[in-house]
């Protein structure tokens, strides 16, 4: 089959051996997959990743012991737990010490013509939902993760830091909760974008460092967000953290104290929540969809991906090149 | 009247103006007052304090708006907030921005003859509890804040890192959730201590990093502590920081992340809950006390309470020198 992989930088073949079931595990034809910046981060090097790339996608099930799935439209939870260790029986699945990842950590992932996940991992996706918004589950799931973590109530002030793609899903399902929600980003397209779905926006030029947010949602994966987060919280408030960093970042920690800042670190969330979200049409993320490409042109759709302005690129590996 | 100041170093002051109520304040005569590591380092330059030090105390009142007042043992919340902003309208006067704090913030303190706080500040102190116990009221109050801010279940795994006084109240308050704790330091003696008080204690010397801890507690204030702390926490554990540290701290930002780790800052806490803990004989700090100083010889206190090993020190402004 065809695959795009990472292995000390990105490269495609198109002789990867197909993918073997293993007990329990589900043949997944891969329809659509998104790019995530997880991906671009592992081309430069993350994880040490080497394997078929790619951990958001919809596809249709082409083998599985349950002959029930065959034929379903899918998605699927990235994180392959053991569903044994003490983790896995506490509920925490997603950090199982013994997980494999979908095209992040030790699983070949989804910008293929096939993969292999567990039957478990599967969610059928209703009707309602299109390929162009079922691909938008995992992310989604994601910014759900959020809500699972953090009581977001409707009087709170929430900041949504970032209007990237990662961001305006978080606004986009943040707004859902009735806050008094402001997303802040840099970039006017985006914005634009994030004001059609009625979220309030604004620059963060000239806006004062309130310290009136009772939780702001960090997505800029920069230092400075993490600064910015800390000007716009009041004392108790609360910072999620969405994005990963690059090393290590100093921070006042005696300032978390004195103001007693609650910092929750956030990853992956559930995919039902998603679909249910997607299937009402409360969370409408097609617009973020910044350009289709064919598998063989993955070169090019990294390149779309990794530049300035770019929202999600998908890969579709139906399309001819 | 006699005060024990600060002012780029510890002085000391026999003829001290006396302190004078404003309007809603309380004269109270202090009788015990208990030197805190936040002295220290306000001897040291931290806030750029100049005034009378200390904030733990226990004292009579000799003034009041309310006659009621007059003659009553009390201790005292040190921050005399403005009970009229956002902040303290939303119930979280401690971190109200108009605040002033007792021997901390721009407000006299307690180690002198006599000191003036708002009389809404004042708790009047149970007779069954002992100067001796009420002294550590402050500092226990600043223990439950843990529990105003994290739900411990009595089947957590909770480790308190750090043997000081600090860690030690914490133990000991943390204690009466039932949970599974232990206390982690490198004091034979003050683990001795938390041992007769019935806390499961370790040097942590061998000890693995297990991960296993659905709660930690840092009362080390040290760089070390924060990282000792990571390696306790199972995945979507809580760090409570209760310490400040100096400076900035390098963090591994990307590990809260991916191991959605919740850190949570903690400073004052409610003082009804410490004294009913103490009036029922729940938490028995006395045996924290190092020794008893003359309020002349704040200098000779200062410098054990600085000594390696040193746990309370208190001064008693009624001892002859």
């Amino acid at each position: 089959m065809r695959a795009v992989y990472c292995d000390h930088g990105l490269g495609f073949c198109d002789a990867y051996p197909d993918p073997e079931p293993g007990p329990g595990e589900a043949l997944v034809r891969v329809s659509l997959a998104g790019i995530c910046n997880t991906d671009l981060e592992l081309v430069r090097g993350y994880m040490d990743y080497r394997g078929v790339l790619g951990h958001e996608f919809v596809g249709t099930v082409v083998g599985a012991p349950d002959p029930a799935w065959l034929g379903q439209r899918v998605v699927g939870d990235i994180n392959a737990a053991c569903y044994q260790c003490e983790t896995c029986r506490a509920g925490r699945h997603t950090h199982c010490p013994n997980r494999t990842t979908l095209g992040i950590d030790r699983r070949d992932g989804a910008f293929a013509d096939m993969l292999v996940l567990p039957q478990a991992n599967l969610y059928a996706v209703p009707v309602a939902v299109s390929d162009e918004k079922a691909v938008f589950v995992e992310p989604l799931a994601a910014a759900c993760e959020i809500m699972e973590q953090v009581a977001i109530r409707p009087v709170d002030h929430v900041v949504v830091l970032g209007d990237g793609k990662l961001g305006l899903l978080v606004a986009a399902a943040l707004r859902l909760t009735g806050a008094d929600l402001v997303l802040e980003g840099r970039h006017a397209d985006k914005l634009a974008l994030a004001q059609a779905w009625g979220i309030a926006v604004r620059t963060g030029e000239g806006s004062a460092a309130s310290r009136a947010a009772d939780i702001v949602v960090e997505c800029t994966g920069s230092p400075a967000g993490f600064s910015r987060a800390r000007e716009l919280l009041r004392p108790r408030g609360v910072l999620v953290l969405k994005s990963t960093y690059h090393g290590e970042l100093a921070l006042d920690v005696s300032g978390l104290v004195v103001d007693e800042i609650t910092v929750v670190g956030s990853r992956c969330g559930p995919f039902a929540p998603a679909l249910r979200l997607l299937e009402a049409g409360l969370v409408a993320p097609t617009p973020l969809v910044s350009a289709v490409y064919p598998l063989d042109e993955a070169q090019a759709a990294f390149r779309h991906a990794a530049r300035p302005g770019a929202l999600k690129v998908l890969l579709n590996p139906a399309l001819a090149p």
